[in-house]
């Protein structure tokens, strides 16, 4: 079927894809597209510019045209899928029926479903756009693809995390053939299995760093609840009741004392729903029960929970090297040391707060260290490379280590 | 062989995997478990809940059964092969020869070995469980794959860190039957060649950071030795000889002086084998000859003695950070400006001691941001998208630059 | 074809990669190398490690041999060609016309292209050499491989940063048995595609950090204009105008004012195209028409702009955090001390310089904060797990963020 296509298929031309066709004249292999909305027209740009013949399929060519590169030929739908093996179907799924009358011609061709659904439709329908297409079109081979690549980088050519294309077909053939299409413009194709993945992969646009809005919003609340609590207690108070004008400190000192806080609030949460899953697992005398809803999910945010945690520590590290910067700080150094002087004290001394705090800042460091190290281990490159064994001893030994640390001495 | 079952394959059931069966009456595709044990029960959960018509072997059925999932279907062994295509074989290698009785049933048949050795059973086996496995059922096709998965995993669903999952086979077909059934389970596969990888595979679970074992322990070691260097000299000296009270030092200034020390050695550490190497190339007069094992091992752990190199340095910076934050730094200053006032002397400037501590930290702090570059490019994902010679540019100009930077000025 | 290679194949003895061939005597399957230079060299000690049973090609066997290792067998060209199905063609393009005579004995086989052209060559031929290759002999079935992998890489054995090997060629098996002999070696093969790509592939080694040329220069160009100036200001005009000797600020503080200035700079710049973009097309009226080149490239170096401001925004912070570890910092802070008490003024406090600096400390930790999240999202793993809503929302928005916290308020 797209044998024919296997052997000379394209020739490649990524280097200058100035978008002239005058080095190819006539063995560039035909694309038909169908659609004429902001997606079909970019691909359209796209694959001109990477030396494909690409033929519009319109069911108003006149009025299409002008929207299209000059060098893709725009003609009525019935005319542009005659010849193409490969045709991108680039309209919504709700007109996919009225290409029905089309069924004729395009039997035994390559349909490339490029769609991508809304939230609502996506929850409403069951069957994913490429397997409603590929019921509509049971002689045509459908392969899901370029979903993922948004009108914009098609255009302007494809840039960093913009780069994979996720691809599935049942036909093996099909899809190798749609791969090395993507190849040759420029992107990675990536096998994503058969043509019951496109629900999944049509679900990927639609996302919006989902595992991170709850771990995020938590943080933020910890952080508001503690910062009113700090500030009451150390400027409001001071204000009330001895009217010392201390409200500089809003900006870091109260930050400062209020990040921390929220750090080991954060990093206890990344600890208790391991102990409430084996309490649980203990009471039903089974591990082979699923938890509560509300369980796994805590479970499956604990590393966005801990990359939060080391945030709010990190950025707690960075406000307290910031503590000997500001000019109170100096001030308050001159000023004591006046008072000191004023006094007629020689020496200051308190055994007892130097000891604390040496210690207090010796512990934070380490913990941040071990931090830092569980934080790297959960970059993706880095856990692929680890086996199941040695994730779990840093993500596991750490965090434990972490809180021994942590809890131990507190600052001054 | 597995022809039937390459199209319509497997009902991708990810999202709601609550392991009911209720929409997949008839369709599902049947899969065959031999064994009982703590493997085979998660790999049993975890097929049911991705849509799978699961049946256990049993020597044992009527006992067995309470311990699998109420979905999967549990009964004697020569009745579970018989009709699924796919079998997975979750019993010790041990037992394998115990499964020879079914030879016949499961010729033709995909089997996928699961097993896990020991680490003394893996010395001890020139041959790999799979390899093995392929020899006393010549008739059938061995898969080698989800060895690498833990069985919590299995059961609580791929997470991150875990969700590659290695696959070899000799059996092109087989390996992609077995590829989409771990992508419908929620994993991810890779491709690892011919069965004869199965050796290489299993041999990943057992290792646990074997890389860093060596550099972390000679990095503790010197810790513990500078440690006890500076100790005496820093704290017991004064206290001996001058019954000064510096005890205080021990949490924070002493590890301070330690760490840079640890740093220095571990990055000439990461230079040294390369010119020992070069030297002995020079010797023998040839290049073609493998160098002696220690020397080859030092070479291989540049990159670990190096990153050790940068996290000491690393908590060097943060602890030098901290030392203005300390109670004893605040004191010792304003202490020094009394006795400046009691001693009638107006001015406290040393150029010498300013310009050497100026240069220093400049020095540090590019060396410190140099080594950074060097500790992100040996990060996976970058490492691979730099060509060689771009690696060697960062890895090897940089760590001379290094030397050269730090090796200058010392610290007052 | 090479059907007869696919099952077997290779006995994989990675871990003991001695050199010695006792264990496999006549099953290791042959491999023939043309060419003498020294990566045919590395190849044949590697091959050999690796399993292989080597046979050399050279118009002078005699001369030659001393060079490979003694377990090849080094022999005629016609002769070596002879038995092997794969065939390593390590000789210069130039000399590629010169094996034209082993036209018949080598029909039916796999060639393997391992050749890298000049900078040169590779601006003045269109056509790939493995194009040229495979254009030279039809007969045979051309893979382009290992050109990515250094002569040391091949001969020490694969390390972190050189292991992909990048596989292409037309026809699917032939790429499936050399990406089986490349990971028998240790590498991991990676398709890429039809033999069009070969181009693509034999100008990965030419490049070094081409991205980076620019953004770097244009940095360093901007720092020394920046230090030209701080420095002219700072210490030199005190010099002359009030004989104040401040030269001791050269290496930490006049560094430090440069910085974020540099920093700032290259902030805009990430900005900056955008916006002339978008005027552009507004003032053009469409979309769909190319960007002059100057405007392409810039917007496709953004990245790496960001990744530097983000540089030197973290030296800024390194080197801010310095600044009262400086001995000058102490010196200066005793002598105010001691200047308050003999000028008898009890209490310095200048309410506005207070307020400044920590509300300027305070955003400069948040902008830090901030771009370092920008800059994880760039490394590549990270980047290819965001889709492109995710990845733009953290891209555009943190920039713009950025530039709104930093535009605020100055530092004192």
């Amino acid at each position: 079927m797209s044998g024919e296509m296997d052997k000379p298929l394209i020739s490649r031309r990524l280097v200058d894809s100035d978008g002239s066709l005058a080095e190819v004249p006539n063995k560039a292999p035909k694309v038909g597209i169908l659609g004429s909305g902001d997606f079909a027209r970019s691909l359209a740009t796209r694959l001109v510019s990477s030396g494909f013949s690409v033929v519009v399929g319109s069911r108003n060519p006149k009025r299409t045209a002008g929207l299209f590169p000059s060098a893709a030929q725009v003609t009525f739908q019935e005319e542009a899928v005659s010849s193409p093996q490969v045709i991108f179907v680039a309209v919504f799924r709700e007109h996919y029926s009225s290409l029905c009358s089309l069924g004729d011609q395009l039997a035994g061709k390559i349909l490339v479903d490029v769609s991508n659904p809304t939230e609502k439709e996506h929850l409403q329908n069951h069957q994913s756009n490429a397997e409603y297409l590929a019921s509509l079109f049971p002689a045509c081979t459908v392969v899901k693809a370029f979903n993922v690549i948004s009108a914009w980088a098609l255009q302007s050519g494809p840039r960093d995390g913009n780069r994979q294309v996720l691809i599935c077909s049942d036909q093996l053939e099909a899809k190798h053939t749609i791969s090395e299409m993507a190849r040759t413009m420029g992107f990675t194709p990536l096998d994503m299995g058969s043509l019951a993945s496109a629900r999944e992969i049509e679900a990927i646009p639609l996302r919006l760093f989902p595992s991170w809005k709850v771990p995020i919003l938590l943080a933020l609340g910890l952080f508001v609840c503690f910062y009113a609590y700090n500030f009451i207690r150390d400027v409001l108070h001071p204000y009330v009741r001895k009217h010392e004008n201390k409200f500089y400190k809003m900006p870091l000192s109260v930050v400062n004392t209020t990040l921390p806080c929220v750090a080991y609030v954060m990093l206890s949460l990344v600890y208790l729903p391991g102990v409430l899953a084996a309490a649980l697992q203990l009471r039903r005398g089974t591990k082979y029960q699923r938890f509560p809803d509300w369980l796994d999910h805590w479970l499956q945010h604990r590393k966005q929970i801990g990359l939060l945690s080391f945030f709010f520590g990190m950025l707690h590290a960075l406000y307290s090297f910031c503590l000997p910067l500001r000019r109170s700080h100096r001030y308050d150094l001159v000023n004591l040391a006046v008072k000191q002087v004023l006094d007629n004290k020689t020496r200051l001394w308190v055994e007892e707060e130097v000891w604390r705090m040496e210690i207090y800042l010796s512990m934070g460091v380490l913990a941040l260290g071990t931090l830092a190290l569980l934080a790297v281990t959960s970059l993706p490159s880095i856990a692929n490379s680890l086996n199941w064994k040695e994730f779990s001893f840093v993500q596991v030994k750490q965090i434990s280590l972490e809180l021994q640390l942590q809890l131990g001495p507190g600052p001054a």
